[in-house]
């Protein structure tokens, strides 16, 4: 990677800069020769790791991770008739093993219902077989017609966080529905990534699902990208795949199910929010590396300099940080713009001058330069990483504040829709959600919103001027 | 999981012992509509975790992480000659994309090297990005004609880790090989799973490498499993997809390559080394639960036992050890089963009496019963731990000893190749590894074998009566 570039393209530039990014942070490689599929650099990989380790440790409090073929027969996909219809467009389709034709296509999964409820249909027996909560991670399939961009529309979901629960009851499924939102919040705010909740229209819901919410995030350029969904599945599932479990009574039950996702369109979403036109910048919770330690080496204390970076490096990895000191034959300079790019919430630079004062300089990642005594050095460390992540969590609030308005007129949402999202009263006809869609050239996306900012609206249906609830309009990715 | 159907199938018969151990300890469920494909159930996933969490861990220490798309196109695919002739027969082709025949088919990855590098040939512009070294752990895929077995013969191979790295020259890469040799053998060391080295014959080398170097283990039944394979590349492969480098005097020089994998074949191998006819035997290391607690609770200071057990639980969990309290209204001796059968190391059994004692009764998955003083239970605990891994190994290389032999003669080779391997000097010649192969029905594996017994043999081809050296015979999965 060559590092003498200068600064990215302005970041109201939003594609061009986010594709220069993932390339100049070393997030992905999209030279693969298949479009729509690309190549996680290790950097990339790291911080992938990073994040789903986040997710995987609020999932482990009640759910089992486990792992479901790849491969789902024809037949079983075909099952289910609205799901099935849902997806038939955009399969990937197995047809040979070798140079034979198989008997029954296979699909790549595009998401795993029809993979894992026939082995629910044998795992649920009993009402003390439930809740059954289960999750798996793994690579899932689109063939996208659409414009492909990294970690947003992709071919290959290299990163499918897919759970599936099974319930006694519809409203113990809902209840879960409520858990994983929760869930899906907390997850968020670990990534600083701010959300909307939103029930989606009845004509955007999961092929199959009684309803969806969904999670939103807005982007730089307004406009927003959904970074999860929730589904109450009701019985559509437990009736077309036989998962009945026996209640108290001996009596047999069609099973409630819910199922919820998350891909790597929550990284897109985190570079997205807090990145800026000199790289990345990471939450302190899943940078690959939260602390670099620059020894300044000018003169003859080289050496002493160096001792000191790596005791101070010592210190902190014992502390539980993930910290590098930086001993390349670079000029400072070089060294700060290397790890800028790559988003590093904090840099602690250590020269004879600091070494003499007792203290070190610590600069964070937005700039904020501060110097820490060296004596409590750890303690300060967390302190200003705590702060960090406060910053952006405060900065990714502001930002989806600024770009969402309560609006009740077409003219006022034209407006709002230039910048981002607005909440309009609607009355939940299709009709008039066509005309709103239409005079603004942009979806209804949601009803029941849930977002840090009032959003009762208007009582009258901006369309009709029936009796309307506030409903999210936005353009979406 | 009806847990009261009594003792497993005896360990000789294998086949009908590990089928039912797989499914009594909820480690995979067999039962997936489509054939070579299963599901890992969460205990064999939490397993799994373990497992390739040492091997990340002894990764990570010089390889980077990262991930190729599952896709690799008919295009890439053939442009090595004799890599796609040796897995023509066994790719999975995807023909289409929703409804659309795609204008070039894609394979599913039945290994990575035509995804990768075709990168590495961007990657990779100086002498001074080398050494390269890559590793991802991903689902791979080979349409298996022959008889599956779950974790050992699959068609979707769910757990594949696979290292590429590029040098600058063919000693770097040699080295590599060794190193990558010496990293499977601590890993194999951490699942006490004895294993003997080998390079296989050139017929049998991996399609496209200047030689193969396996890892293999013996299965209870004497027949052998390749666990592990480091590929020495040459420039086979850096000739193909233009993978170069600018030495230090400015010249372009193909670069030398090697890769290496293990699959879930490692997860097959430690539980048939160690199980037995209780079910699993976990080494420590990998065990998802290693100590579990059962609370002995008869008479009326039930509830100082369950303090008691909490207390000890945390102590324990505080110290790093993976932990439980069984609290299930169930008789001991249903307990004792349940965590047998699922390999736990170390059962800590709380009583009246022991509380009483100021001690805690241990009894170990193989049935070692001690005391262990409550005031230095933690020390006592990772002692045991410790001798428990300790007995495995022993126990393993013990297997090993017993079923390998050191021969000269057909008539010795005949007697050895009905309990396991044997080790018989041959020529090198094709034409006697034939005559060997058809006299014994077995197969000669490799050369140059390293095992934890001598193995020089006889000097006298076993076959042609020219001068040979040490070959390893022996039936293999």
């Amino acid at each position: 990677m060559d590092d003498d570039l200068g600064a990215l393209p302005p970041k109201e530039d939003f594609s061009g800069w986010y594709n220069e990014l993932l390339w100049r942070a070393e997030i992905m490689d999209v030279r693969y020769p298949v479009k729509g599929l690309y190549v996680w650099y290790p950097f990339g990989f790291a911080l992938r790791r990073n994040v789903y380790g986040e997710l995987r440790a609020l999932l482990d409090v009640d759910h089992a991770e486990t792992l479901f073929p790849l491969l789902i027969p024809e037949t079983e996909l075909a099952k289910e008739g609205e799901h099935i219809k849902g997806f038939e467009d955009e399969v990937y389709w197995v047809t040979h093993g070798g140079l034979s034709p198989l008997e029954v296509k296979l699909a790549l999964r595009p998401t795993s219902e029809c993979a894992i409820y026939p082995m629910y249909h044998l795992w649920v027996r009993s009402h003390a077989d439930l809740p059954l909560r289960v999750y798996q991670i793994v690579n899932t399939f689109r063939y996208e017609t659409k414009h492909t961009r990294p970690l947003i529309r992709l071919r290959e979901i290299t990163s499918f966080k897919e759970a599936h629960t099974v319930h006694a009851t519809w409203e113990d499924a809902e209840a879960q529905v409520h858990a994983a939102l929760a869930l899906y919040r907390q997850f968020y705010a670990t990534l600083c990534v701010p959300v909307i909740v939103s029930k989606r229209p009845d004509w955007d819901k999961f092929p199959g699902a009684d309803y969806t919410i969904a999670v939103d995030t807005i982007m730089p350029d307004g406009r927003t990208l959904q970074i999860g969904t929730v589904h109450h599945l009701g019985d559509h599932f437990s009736k077309t795949f036989a998962i009945t479990y026996e209640d108290v009574d001996g009596e047999q039950q069609f099973a409630q199910q819910t199922c919820y996702g998350i891909s790597e369109r929550c990284i897109a979403a985190l570079i997205s929010m807090h990145g800026d036109e000199k790289g990345l910048v990471l939450p302190p919770a899943v940078a690959p590396v939260q602390v670099v330690i620059v020894p300044i080496t000018i003169g003859k204390r080289k050496e002493e300099v160096l001792v000191a970076a790596r005791v101070i490096e010592e210190e902190l990895a014992a502390a539980g940080l993930r910290v590098k000191v930086d001993r390349r034959d670079l000029r400072p300079g070089a060294k700060y713009y290397y790890w800028e790019m790559r988003g590093v919430p904090l840099r602690l630079e250590v020269g004879p001058r600091d070494l003499d004062a007792g203290q070190v300089t610590a600069v964070t990642r937005l700039g904020d330069k501060s110097t820490v005594p060296r004596a409590s050095l750890t303690f300060g460390v967390a302190d200003l990483l705590a702060r960090f992540t406060g910053t952006l969590t405060r900065r990714g609030e502001e930002h989806l504040l600024s770009h969402a308005r309560v609006v009740d007129t077409v003219e006022e949402l034209s407006v709002a829709i230039e910048k981002g999202v607005a909440i309009v009263p609607w009355c939940g006809e299709r009709a008039c959600a066509d005309f709103i869609e239409e005079s603004v050239n942009a979806s209804v996306l949601g009803t029941e919103v849930q977002a840090g900012f009032s959003c009762a609206g208007g009582s009258a249906c901006i369309a009709c001027g029936k009796p309307g609830t506030g409903a999210l309009v936005g353009r979406s990715y």
